[in-house]
């Protein structure tokens, strides 16, 4: 069994916070801060320009992918970590058109973050040659897959509702349909349990910065099904793609596997953070995080529910069909969680009325849940949002 | 006039090295770390997700921005900060595509990093539309800008060579003949004094570690004329170049001026290691810079053709012609520069024979110089690179 008290002793948390934002921005580890200086002062500082290859660097994209594969399902060699989600989302989603290319729609939801829209609204910009982005509501995608679907591009976990996707039995539809699959899993990685060989999911990418806690905009991820590796010319195809980047050839070849992925010169820098960050995995069990995950989360709904009745839930109320945060609606759900945050208690925002609450349990306990509800009850029952000061600000993902 | 006394003490460098490969990876600065452990502890540890307010992690692109902006002679707001090179090309070169639709052809040279070709290519690819990538000798370009250009896509500095193209005269013939221009500044930031503005070069984009000595993998830059910001729909248009990122609309609108230009969530993590780097850069005159290069640049390869006869200088010999590294031929030279690194004269080599030495006056002056020359006498002279240890290895740009 995973020892949180162990996990917890990885994070560092101001004293005083109840963190229910990991869904956002996971906290650093204690060795964080020392593990970048490391790279700096030892690596960097000492070795140079030969760090690419005394230190790892050339290869370290892949390793941390592999240390990702587990809690996504994905094996060996699949997985690569770089540049950013969207950047990953794009060319996961034109790889899918090059390898559907008598079929014209894109099929996503209005649940979809919409970052993963704007990128397909690109892509079909772009490309102009009659694709089209069809968005239904979440309930009604499995019914919308038919033969002019040339792939599904899907979040599993609403990042506002927290209602998760069927990944399985999309996928299973699309394929019967002709269709391939892109999943985004910016809110599953590390918060559920995610089999994406098993799903027969055909692409996939993910963050690294909310429930793998490596810090803001660390690098990012991608998974594609062993399939299609051998078949795909990667659109934004750098250098560091390339079969030989060091021969400087003017064409470009695609690289052997996930390396074709790789774009240019990653974030070096940045990724003793991630590694930090997924050492505290050592051990863990993606399996007990979602068992604690789902006791916490039923614990906050059931107090909050009996105790704060002006908060209505917005996260389906079956464990199953949730990923690992909790969404309650109220009219000035913004003003409620400015004082909310003012109180010690970090959760976030989403318009109109959307007020989120992370169940991480890496770091987040039934004491902390306990009294995150103390706090809510609190300022509802005292109505401290109506301060003038809890304005309504930006929340940031 | 800059005292390069203080901006050397602004370093990080091994003892007992010349480290000649600033062209490729430029040092950390002393203060490097710190400002990286400060983001990670005193801003993410103790702020969480609230920094990307209190912190100015959502402006710091577009702050660093306008911090290279001098460096190139852009004015502010019409650079930001983000993503990799590739990335950056990527964008800029689908716009000028987008902005000159009944052109097909985009123009670049045998000279031009492979990664943009390779992005290029693709893009072509890509779009399936009849576009080609025309490729001509670096001294072939002006003359064959004709009126199926779109783009001219080049790299002011050869990454091996030195060799500089006119920027402002290449610039000038495009836009008679009705294309638009893509400049890589990625050999010139930092190395030489870039004017856009007064070049009219319509987008540019560059790197931040090579001669700004941002680390591994920073953040890269990218720069879009006044005339064209407010036309030009990105691609790639991810959430954090929406107009209102926080109001999660399911249509992208393009957010204003350069913000558009912005992807998805940048690497927070890694920035303060940029704004280390260029605060190097207060009170610094990038004229001294270059004037000091040059100073550097003509005493090496005076003394290196004086003293070693093997090496067959293969930068253009006129200055002006030159960006600040300088390359010689040798048909051996992976493995000279092999025996040059263990003796401590840090270079690289590019296939098939061409030795790199990056010349930068921040941190390398005359001493350094003419204990490099030195060693490579000594090395040619015994010819000490013959030993077996010194194999042909790959070097990274």
């Amino acid at each position: 069994m995973t020892d949180f008290t162990i996990t917890r002793s990885h994070f560092l948390l101001p004293p005083g916070v109840v963190y229910l934002d990991g869904n956002s921005l996971g906290p650093p580890t204690v060795s964080t801060a020392g593990a970048l200086a490391r790279r700096v002062e030892e690596e960097w500082g000492r070795q140079l320009i030969q760090s690419w290859n005394t230190a790892g660097w050339m290869t370290q994209p892949r390793q941390l992918g592999d240390r990702i594969g587990p809690l996504i399902g994905a094996p060996p060699g699949s997985v690569v970590v770089g540049d950013t989600l969207s950047i990953k989302v794009f060319q996961a989603l034109a790889a899918t058109l090059d390898l559907n290319p008598r079929r014209r729609v894109i099929l996503s939801d209005t649940g979809n973050f919409p970052s993963d829209l704007y990128i397909a609204q690109n892509l079909v910009r772009m490309l102009d040659r009659g694709h089209s982005l069809r968005l239904v509501s979440p309930e009604a995608v499995l019914a919308s897959i038919d033969e002019e679907v040339a792939v599904v591009l899907l979040t599993e976990v609403d990042y506002r509702s927290a209602r998760r996707h069927d990944m399985k039995a999309i996928t299973r539809r699309a394929h019967e349909a002709g269709a391939l699959t892109v999943w985004d899993l910016a809110h599953s990685t590390g918060a559920i349990p995610v089999n994406v060989l098993d799903a027969e999911a055909d692409f996939a990418a993910g963050c690294t910065y909310k429930y793998l806690n490596a810090g803001p905009g660390a690098p990012a991820f991608v998974y594609v099904s062993e399939k299609h590796l051998g078949r795909i010319r990667p659109a934004l195809s750098g250098w560091l793609g390339h079969e030989a980047p060091f021969s400087f050839d003017l064409d470009y070849r695609a690289g052997p596997g996930i390396d074709r992925m790789v774009v240019a010169t990653p974030s070096v820098l940045a990724m003793p953070a991630l590694q930090a960050a997924l050492s505290v995995w050592d051990g863990v069990s993606i399996d007990d995080v979602r068992a604690a995950s789902i006791a916490l989360s039923e614990l906050f709904i059931s107090e909050v529910e009996r105790r704060c009745p002006e908060l209505v839930l917005a996260s389906p109320r079956t464990p199953a069909e949730r990923g690992s945060h909790v969404s309650f609606r109220h009219d000035e759900g913004g003003a409620v969680m400015q004082a909310l945050i003012a109180r010690g208690v970090i959760g976030d925002f989403r318009a109109p009325n959307m007020m989120r609450f992370g169940i991480t349990p890496l770091y987040i306990g039934e004491r902390e849940i306990r009294a995150a509800v103390d706090v809510v009850e609190d300022v509802l029952t005292r109505r401290l949002w109506t301060a003038p000061a809890y304005q309504r600000k930006a929340f940031v993902t």
